[in-house]
């Protein structure tokens, strides 16, 4: 059986940044450019005064304090009308363009109102360029500022804006289609017959998608029906991803797999050693318009999570065109709250929580049950093997986020 | 001037959790639930079997291997016919319920198939209740299992779902008006004349407000003139925070405090001991549907995102139910990957890089400077004071996400 990181290994050669497109810059946060782009503007475009104040010249440095003539007033959006001369000086905004002649801006609280349109200026600490931003310091015309492969948040927004681009190249946002599979399952409306239970995968899978920047398409309930199940997996197989649940494990009814070779999806693998979350299966769909990857996993609601953390989040990365986590760095590493003997042929993921540097294993009853899961905010790793881990031992600890 | 805690401090004391609403799951993902949200039934609702295997009688527990009579196969969504009597099983797949009688789950590997419908199953290693999780063993009827104020990820739809709640009443999304301001501005996809810029911040804050779980609300570009800057600001007053950028510092054309006051906003400060993002102004207007929040950013770009980190995102926090994370734990502390001769009469907020464990303080050219900005992954906190750091000193880190 494989173990995890060779599992991974398998579905990461089978997955490449998908195809660019071109959006406009406020759709497209947490995307990643797929090109490099340039400024076209010096910025900032003149050399502009820092600070609210008064723009004064070069021969005026030097003295304790001088009183200056005021020859205009220059606001942002402003053209300075005259030159300076030493003895005048024009008030000036913060971000509007100095004038030619000026040797440094002086902020506001350092000049007095004289009669006459005169001000005296306190010079002391004022030495030759304080509070100007010269023309071209943040970017210069022509320069690659925002390199293809640069994730953009809401900085880099700002930045596409500020050289003109209202409309950019980024690597396609993954679509993934979530389809539950299982004769028990009702919609979470529906009050279950006996032997019944609501539909938990499919909401989830579809939050998880959600949450992890990608586009969800809810394909609903597939019944273990093979006519039923291959119409909706045909739906799915339009997507990047088609996430299955239940349906992988060795039961008669276990449909799934028939279904996808039937469809012409080719097994990658099927089953990890690991727990929860064994069953799993990969495939890989190659149709005319692309290629989709689909999942197959577990049932139970635990192990399915945590396929998804482990498998289906970095293909998802990988398909937006970010650095996978798990190869751009290493785990989290805590300290066990308790001691713990560990015993299992598989790696187990085992629900827990941080407290502060160190991370409680918690109480829970397997699989099936999501509720005590739901105080975890962090998945422990245990390794396959025997072992007594003692009370502050390191453990590998995986983020649920 | 307001030291940047006893900022945070005044606007917190005037932010309080949003109304509650009705949604459906599948759009609450990041939101808080506003109610206690209690099983509607025992899961799982029958004890069941964890594995696809052979359920079994206590009576032929405790030997080495049985020959067993298959009297039917039971699946998930199942109600089983008969009772298990001793020398007799039924075929059972995961989560399906088993039958009265059942002692224990043995797993499909330990049996082999014997002609007449009968079977050989290994029991050496099979204990009573083995691979059964119980009626209940998750939740029980009635009880509480999400109570008001759990952040909602993708585990918490799942629960949702099992128990029933298509619908649930969550803590409303933020919504958050942002106007930037100024003659100098044009939107990003004109070619900026002499003097004028491209509108930077208001894409940028409308990301930013995407990013934080708020609903963004754009209006536009307001120019330096008191009609239509009151227009466009009593728009922003019907949502529960209003962000404008720029004329909020000392210039003659910085209207925005006054027209403000005309609408009956209430200043609680103006400007914080802060360096970017001095000149920041905060208000509040009570009106008939409630309040509205309103931020005087700073005109430039990296000043304006500084306030936004610093006081937009835990007023968003406090506003959507979340805890605020200021509060919640302390800053991160790092380690100055180089020495750093710190002079300041503001605590200085310096765009930064984790490298491992180390933090390095980037060159950067002021407020106006986005663009060196853009590789910061973190603000270095730096107290006002005049201060020789050393390599490896230990610095507050503020994440930029």
């Amino acid at each position: 059986m494989l173990e995890v990181s060779a599992a991974l290994d398998l579905i990461l050669q089978q997955t490449a940044p998908l195809a660019a497109q071109r959006l406009p810059v406020a759709k497209t946060l947490g995307q990643v450019l797929a090109e490099d782009v340039a400024a076209d503007v010096d910025s900032p475009p003149h050399d502009k005064a820092m600070m609210d104040g008064v723009a004064v010249a070069a021969g005026d440095l030097g003295q304790a304090d001088a009183e200056l003539q005021v020859l205009e007033t220059i606001t942002a959006g402003d053209t300075p009308q005259t030159a300076l001369e030493p003895g005048a000086c024009v008030r000036i905004m913060t971000g509007a363009p100095i004038p030619p002649g000026t040797a440094a801006v002086v902020m506001r609280e350092q000049v007095a109102e004289l009669p006459n349109g005169r001000v005296r200026v306190a010079l002391t600490n004022t030495t030759a360029g304080k509070h100007i931003m010269r023309r071209g310091a943040s970017m210069h015309c022509g320069e690659v500022i925002l390199p293809r492969g640069t994730c953009l948040r809401p900085l880099e927004v700002g930045l596409l804006s500020e050289v003109g681009r209202a409309q950019v190249m980024v690597v396609g946002r993954p679509q993934v289609a979530v389809l539950a599979t299982g004769n028990e399952l009702v919609p979470a409306d529906e009050q279950p017959s006996p032997g019944m239970i609501r539909n938990t995968n499919g909401p989830m899978l579809l939050a998880a998608a959600t949450a992890a920047g990608a586009a969800p398409h809810d394909l609903g309930i597939g019944r273990d029906d093979r006519e039923q199940l291959a119409e909706r997996i045909a739906e799915g197989l339009q997507r990047d991803i088609l996430l299955l649940s239940g349906g992988v494990s060795a039961g008669v009814l276990d449909l799934v797999p028939g279904v996808l070779q039937q469809l012409g999806v080719r097994q990658v693998f099927h089953k990890v050693r690991l727990k929860p979350g064994k069953p799993l299966w990969f495939g890989v769909s190659q149709h005319a318009e692309g290629q989709t990857l689909v999942f197959g996993l577990p049932g139970n609601p635990v192990s399915a999570l945590v396929c998804f953390r482990l498998f289906v989040q970095p293909a998802l990365q990988r398909l937006a065109g970010q650095a996978v986590a798990s190869e751009s760095k290493p785990l989290e590493m805590l300290r066990l709250s308790e001691p713990y003997e560990h015993s299992s042929e598989r790696s187990v993921y085992w629900p827990a929580r941080r407290r502060g540097t160190m991370v409680e294993l918690l109480a829970w009853h397997g699989s099936a049950d999501l509720r005590h899961f739901s105080a975890a905010d962090c998945l422990a790793v245990l390794p396959a093997g025997e072992r007594r881990y003692s009370q502050g031992e390191l453990v590998e600890v995986l983020d649920l986020g």
